[in-house]
């Protein structure tokens, strides 16, 4: 067992900086006096580190608050848009980054298609998505934060393998960080998207939290203690892969019967299209006639109609969702699961499947305490989740929105 | 966002006793100025502390270490039998106990039979036992360490519900405590288990391990940065209950398909007498009229005569268990998965069984990383780990063997 560090000066004085600056974020406007009451620190403390962040131009002065009997006290909160971040979302079709401000409140936004190409051009992409962000920049950058597909490690920036890219053990956090010169973090798309959405369990939540992002892929993040964990290989949260029928469909990864092959927008397309082609006057059927193919937007419309042959498409996918959504419970005992991604847009009648076979396939004591619900509907959560990933590392924060 | 507490000086102490006291007992005999270094403390608050080690009697001292010029220093160590920890470990046929020194050393083991009894019968049963053990300590006891079927808030020591015992809200932790007027430390006994294993992971494993124990029943433990996570209900880990196979058997927690009625070794000799019963010529339908009934040493010699049937139910067995396993990886991607319990003693074909279905159900990126082994044998895991939980909180160390 590793010996733990002794808290030397210089730690503590890093744990303070980090507790006053988060005391500033959270509570802010707030006076030096009640900085010092929250953290328990020496006023002489509070007010060095304060006055070092108003030098730093972290935080300002806003006006003076109501007075206590003396006199009315300086109140202090950090300026939101004394640094931003840029945050990138490496997606299937496009590549969409923004502009951050230390709130999580969104300046400015670009987006470049990727039109397939993959490899060296797809990271030309990516230098020109962030060349164009950084023009865009009001004030300091703080750093990039980047959102990808694959099994990234996350503690030096490097995707080990994103098949669709055909990256790697690219060093993208390096490449980054060489040529613009600041900070970058890179994260898996669904975990930084996890991270996102940690940031909405409401008040009293636990600081454990599992998001399922249910697209084209599937992916989840595991929030433990409030920190994304990573597990030994960067891959805790790839579900997507995990073998599920037996003599299943031919997976993108190679294998058979993952988890994709019954549960993603491919999986729900691929069945809805099958069923269509089967049953021309059907509501599907007619669909597919009329455009040609089907979206998940028809899926919708057919559920609305209320549609029987869909729905049992969705049902179906929700199902198999469900049971992995089981075996989660099982291994983790996390009451707070969220549903993020396209999918998830579908709504009530997959949620219900997706519930109810977990449900049915969990010990009570477990399962019966499990709340799993939909995530905000946000397209920008692996934006908003890589670079809130960039803020935690660089300065201890966590952004809200 | 909760705010972390800053450091205050009680807590800085605290800290640095702990980080001494483990130094002694990770080290030693091991001289102050040596402990000094380790630790980067003072040599003054070195020395304070040892001092009041010593005159506790948790450290003495044990003779001169060599000189480096100077006056040859004194060393000193833990004594590991300074203190003694009860070990209990509630299992189904009979409720076993030891007493174990700070080294993790078992001194005297007790066991009385269950014989069925449940309720407050079974609780008399447990005060026996302790009874019993106290009588037995020699010097001072540190606490009580409980394993234990069932989900236990670990926190407080309830057990909220442990079917075949029926018990149901039990407050085992505080009956103990004010009883015997000791610490208690109430844990589910696969997790106790699970970090008994842990000790075990060699030089450099990583901080991470999955135990799952395989036997009656199905349980693991989820060992996260050298601790047992514990999961929003203290259920983290319960993977014997979660549905694995459609319209599958029933199981005994009322639900059917659970991974307990396919894997366990109930599963397992289920399907071995079925097998004997169709084909009474055969090595298990031989075994079955002699002993009348199977149990897993009829199955180990099963596999050890190479007979095909034996070899087929448990492969059949290790290849639920693998998805199950499978399921793990892509949730936690632990790289380090041990197998315990009475059934993991079967050995090689299952194990290879287990392997080759978690191989072909995981994504290659993460299971070709995982080491998938068989634990140590050792009946004594659950007094082992119990009574480690307790040292942990009261002393903050970890016993290794």
């Amino acid at each position: 067992m590793p010996l733990p560090a002794k808290a030397t000066h210089r730690q503590t004085r890093a744990h303070n900086q980090g507790l006053v600056l988060r005391t500033l974020y959270d509570h802010g406007p707030v006076s030096r006096a009640e900085v010092a009451r929250l953290t328990g620190l020496t006023r002489t403390t509070v007010s060095q580190l304060v006055n070092a962040f108003l030098s730093d131009g972290l935080a300002r002065e806003v006006g003076r608050g109501p007075s206590s009997g003396g006199k009315a006290p300086i109140l202090v909160q950090v300026d939101g848009d004394a640094r931003h971040v840029i945050g990138l979302d490496l997606g299937e079709r496009a590549f969409n980054g923004a502009v951050v401000n230390l709130h999580g409140e969104i300046r400015r936004t670009a987006s470049l298609p990727v039109g397939g190409r993959n490899g060296d051009e797809a990271l030309e992409v990516v230098y020109r998505l962030v060349d164009q962000l950084v023009g865009e920049v009001p004030g300091l950058l703080l750093g990039i934060g980047v959102g990808t597909p694959g099994i990234v490690d996350a503690g030096d920036g490097t995707i080990r393998w994103a098949v669709n890219l055909d990256w790697q053990d690219l060093p993208l956090g390096r490449l980054l960080r060489e040529r613009f010169a600041v900070p970058t973090y890179v994260a898996n798309d669904s975990r930084a998207a996890a991270f996102a959405e940690y940031r909405f369990a409401g008040e009293g939540a636990s600081a454990n939290l599992i998001a399922i992002r249910v697209g084209h892929g599937i992916g989840a993040g595991v929030v433990l203690g409030g920190e994304l964990f990573h597990g030994d290989g960067f891959g805790a949260g790839e579900i997507g892969h995990t073998g599920i029928v037996d003599d299943g469909k031919a997976c993108r990864c190679g294998r058979f019967g993952c988890l994709e092959t019954v549960a993603s927008s491919r999986a729900i397309l691929s069945d809805a299209t099958e069923a269509a082609e089967a049953t021309p006057d059907s509501f599907l059927g007619r669909r597919l006639a009329a455009h040609g193919t089907l979206d998940l937007e028809a899926i919708r419309a057919g559920l609305d109609a209320g549609d029987e042959s869909t729905r049992r498409v969705v049902v179906a996918a929700g199902r198999f969702l469900g049971a992995a959504v089981a075996s989660l419970i099982g291994a983790l005992n996390i009451h707070r699961i969220v549903l993020i991604g396209s999918v998830a847009a579908l709504g009530e009648p997959w949620l219900e499947a997706v519930r109810d076979e977990a449900a049915r396939r969990s010990l009570g004591m477990l399962g019966g305490r499990t709340r799993i619900d939909i995530g905000r509907a946000s397209t920008d959560e692996v934006v908003l989740g890589a670079a809130a990933l960039l803020m935690v590392r660089e300065l201890g924060l966590v952004p809200a929105r």
